[in-house]
């Protein structure tokens, strides 16, 4: 396999990535691996995934701690854009990745590594996106993919390996009903029972939000304060990012938001399912959505709201470093230049309510809307709806033979007149 | 103003139609008024509609009873689409009005009529719906909006003139501080307090559904079935589409399900706060968005929920006998051919999520996406991943100059080399 | 490489497919390949390909004449979508490619054959249509492509096989500057010194069109009537798709017209130098977007010109028969009913221009359009613009603080009311 | 009409714009009227123009060359942008208004003017650009649209009010078949035999182009030299941006090049028939478009293409000063920013043709795409293939009932084995 030396390998502290350091030294000629592990905001003993990582035969260890930058650089510019994977799916995993990649990549260079490897599987998404950041950031290194070329195929398999080879797992064991990933956007589950689609998701499952059933019997308020499209304050208060969905999070989870249940299309074709808990992001999207729809003009909105699916796409397949998502970011950054203000949730039992909204760029105008006087000309509807509708007319009058009342035809020339004649 | 005899008003029983029948005599010239009225499933005392048209002066009354057509063949259809304006406006009014002047057009032609009349003021969407539809069905006709003519600027304007003429306005009175459109989709709420976008809206207000904090404490769970895209079962029983309307209104209401608030971009340009109950819609939208996840391919998936904009764009606008809304409903139609199946929700204080969701059509294969060995060939995934990704790799390599970790620089050559290498 | 007894191979009579024959017997335990030939306007002998398959070990041989259905159901349609990809090229091979696929898996299905094998390189786009149209007709065969597979990585060395096993390889030679493909809407030129995109190709490798420089120096003006968005006479005669296309295709080679020279994306990601003869399919493409814009309306034209776009890159990764395909289909199917009519072109060294149109359902009112006195109101269009730049207006409102001439700033309030006045 | 005192006329020197300064005295009270005039490169006696102003009424005259600006900060974003309205449309007289209308309103507000006036019919698209113009940048001011309001229906009427009046008109006669529109960019023609859409234009009629058949019977080569996107050298000579469309125009108009005749869409809604020359403009989108395909990866290129319709759009309706085209801009440039390069064109006797293109950033690499033996691994491509395809063949497996070739179904499960298995 060529004359790898030193590889940088993302590195979790679970089962697949401490067999992948052995497995690496044993099939690349005892090569150096570098264990890259990354915080972005899952709950972990850093200080056991490292001595994990040393036992396992990791010649060095870093740990990015990517929190602040993930949320600021990464999650807001995303709901920024109103990206959101099929309508459905909150691109938790998918808006991480590219950051976990571009973390190993810059160590990858700064050690001289000649490959890169990861730990994820032949069928899912994440190697996709792993690997498209790597061409982006560093075309010339290799890519190493274990799952795709060992003969492990199972997570038993995997196990086996590791006591044949005396890798310490800690508490990792046979039994982990769940493929999970989580950060501080959301947390998934995969797998178990959930891969028959009619089967309801068990409580027990769940590990962010309360359940909508033991959440509080009584509503809490949430302001969230908004400056060109990025969340900047919370009931008053600025934050910095992290903090943000820090509390976000908190407020959400108690109160049993952001659980979703869907079937996406993964990249490689395939359907899959999926349960999602994104609590405080379901707080930013529901917010960020309304006061988009107050503070942009309808050409620009529509525009905005068409181009976040492609925006969606973009992220879910990984393609974060590429011109398609810098240009859309562009795009995204200028229509919400005046997207600041506030806008008031009520959080109650799985329910996040928008109940208000203010901004000082706001283009709903009272006056202008209201059903009083005002001094809005309701005249120029009229002209407004005949040019309008000046297309449909003629198509109407061109398509069909029409019939006056009595069963007389109606003659172009007579449709015409009168068309022109209101 | 011409030689008008014989006008086809759209008649409400309200205070604005009301005092037309009256306006149009006097200024037609003492032209027949023929009262249209329409059930699209609002509560009405429709006797007492009938005599007040006939006593405000009209020389006829129809009441057409459009519940199930208006389910089947225009609800149905923008369910099926997915149509939703800006991405928060189930469209409730919007997708009534074309039926509405439709079945108005129709008897304005076998009556002989030579005017259409209209009673919504010069600021709003449905002037502009109502018109779109006269200019599509009967173009020849001409087109009175006595909102846009009369001097009558305000509701109290309105009962002046009906106190001066006698005309009985029953229990209609100067206090009534919100705007309403009632069908058996939706009731929509705009004006009073409202106005002030900052508002939450009162308890009071809402008439559809339970408050959320009053619903049952306990979870709801229906079953819908679909066939090609449409709903037709309910809990395993085969329904028309009118009961199943009505059967899921029952059940989100109670529930407290399909409130929003929102601030939508009005056709005449301006923004307008309104809040909506759409109880029974919110289930057949969550349930039919489910299913098309599950039973489309990613291309006509994608392909479908981008071009959902353009068809609720065209339904807010009222262009639904148009030759765009005709040739997006054909593709729609093509689309969802094997959007067959069920889908199971759970029902609970507010929120409606979806549980589970079969199909014999379905294109999730257990199988292909589970964790487990299957026949699907992981190394298939490294082929793809280098030619999805080529594009990526290349770009990098000619949009910048590479370092390799020492410092030197990575000649293009070997870049490039490395790349196909990999 | 498994119990393959029976192989249908898309045959063409060259170099490639005449070496697969004996390859395949070689490495597939003597299985049984039926050579499948179809005639899609190429100049060919087909006696000889005939007898070049039987000699290079093919059990049969099936000559399929898809010309009249390439043009009726294949490329007429494409046509009438507007599809050409990346606005540049016209698809000439693309669309081809599932048909020729389909009337291959038709056979393998009645002959009971296990397997299908196509020539194409592992680098084109040739591989994809096959395979696609393979998955989409018959997912359960087999797929083959030797390319792929063998050892042989050049002309030369297939030349070399074809010698060490004796296959007789008529006028085939190691010389053969330019990759073609070439049916009754295109022929394609790729390789040789077009490699080097900065190369103008030299006059002698065109092959359908004369040099627009030793064209006649005459016009001759062309007339196409369509029914339908469907080509279906030419000066006044009614005929046939194939017939359509030979005299259009004399017509435009006589005159020089139907060139490009591109550089376009390949589905696998690389970029890729063409230059395309496309003689008859330039006049019909330029005719029919004529007609388009002339009979439909301005909602369903956009609609229609974006869609385009997609359409074209379905058409282009082989995706003929796909959902996204089909619905696309119906949409355009639908916008084009109207589209009935004649367009006049003037063809003339290199050119073909629209110098006139007409049609039934022209939506072009002379009456309308015209600057002399008509019926139309030209009032309405203060309404119209006022509304239609309602939200400009607002917009600039709130997101500027302007001055009047004399550097004194305007107040909102005042911007509004003439606003409003105006 | 109010208390109008000074009004800013963009004045053409025209007939029109002649007789509306007298009229804007004789109905404004004796309003102060300021004649602002813009060369945009039309061919004028501009010491005439300002005497006719002067001699019609105006108090003052201005006279803004706009031609390089023109060129360079409206013409090149928009050719960068690739906006061509409904694909034939160069929007030579859109283009142009905007800046007109800005420089129009800039005098307006240092001269202390309370409202704008143009000359522009009631049925055309340029009043609804000037307008919108007039919202974005001074929606307090008061618009004047004479011909909406005045009695006078014609170019006659015209003609006779301004010898009521004793205005001297020069050279303007009652004969005057075309209405034209003139700028570096293009010069249009509406009117006169046009309005028989089946007509073809006169020879006499063209200003800028040599016919064909008259232009030199020899091929010359250009070259453009862009970066990011902008035109900046020509034939190896760097040149500013007004000095390049003069040069190219030069070019283009001596060899024929740039004619088209069209049925284009109003934004009122008509349809509208038009013959445009833009000789040195279709020069440089020819360029331009295969520049953008050498060097603009597929994701972002397929973006750009679909969303140039958006930006033409936004230009035919005066909408350049709007979010939604200042979004557009920014996602251009991102797109565009590596593209730099060269193309050269071969000009003859009407044509375009681009016959060589190179640039630093080239996307194309001959080595990848070429068909000899390189470091390309075709064996990824069956990987590819299967994954890209992997959801047309579950659908195709999941919507229909397979035969094998004896007539025998074939069962899913086999289908799927077989389906992996490739």
């Amino acid at each position: 396999m060529g004359a790898i030396k030193k590889i940088a390998l993302a590195y979790s502290g679970g089962l697949d990535t401490s067999i992948i350091i052995q497995w690496l030294k044993e099939n690349y000629d005892n090569a150096e691996v570098i264990a890259i592990c990354t915080n972005v905001g899952q709950d972990e003993d850093w200080d056991a995934v490292e001595q994990k990582a040393l036992n396992a035969g990791a010649s060095k260890y870093y740990l990015g701690d990517l929190r602040e930058e993930l949320a600021s650089d990464y999650i807001f510019p995303m709901v920024r854009a109103g990206a959101v994977y099929e309508g459905q799916y909150m691109l938790g995993t998918s808006i991480a990745r590219p950051f976990q990649a571009k973390y190993q990549v810059d160590i990858a260079l700064a050690e001289g590594c000649d490959a890169l490897c990861h730990g994820c599987t032949g069928k899912g998404n994440d190697q996709v996106r792993f690997e498209l950041t790597y061409k982006a950031l560093a075309p010339h290194l290799k890519v190493i993919a274990p799952w795709r070329i060992w003969d492990i195929k199972s997570r038993e398999d995997a196990i086996d390996f590791a006591e044949s080879r005396n890798i310490n797992l800690g508490e990792i064991s046979k039994k982990n009903i769940y493929s999970r990933d989580w950060n501080i956007w959301h947390m998934s589950h995969e797998g178990g029972i959930l891969e028959d689609a009619w089967n309801r998701p068990e409580e027990s499952m769940f590990r962010l939000t309360k359940s909508p059933k033991e959440a509080p019997d009584k509503e809490t308020e949430v302001i969230i304060d908004f400056e060109k499209g990025f969340p900047v304050g919370l009931n008053g208060q600025k934050m910095n990012a992290f903090d943000m969905m820090k509390q976000l999070n908190k407020i959400a989870s108690e109160n049993g938001v952001g659980r979703v249940d869907i079937v996406e299309t993964r990249l490689v074709g395939m359907k899959s399912r999926g349960i999602y808990e994104t609590p405080g992001g379901t707080l930013l999207h529901t917010a960020m959505r309304d006061l988009e729809m107050f503070t942009i003009n309808n050409d620009a909105l529509h525009l905005k709201q068409k181009m976040s699916y492609d925006y969606a796409d973009l992220v879910y397949a990984g393609k974060w470093y590429t011109t398609a998502r810098y240009a859309l970011e562009e795009m995204m950054k200028k229509i919400t230049e005046y997207t600041t203000g506030s806008v008031k949730l009520c959080v109650y039992k799985g329910n996040a309510w928008v109940i208000g909204r203010k901004s000082p760029y706001a283009l709903y105008l009272e006056d202008l809307a209201s059903f009083g006087p005002s001094d809005y000309n309701q005249k120029d509807a009229e002209g407004f709806i005949n040019l309008y509708g000046l297309s449909t007319g003629v198509t109407a009058m061109v398509h069909k033979d029409l019939e006056d009342g009595s069963g007389q035809a109606v003659e172009m020339k007579q449709m015409a007149a009168s068309f022109h004649d209101k």
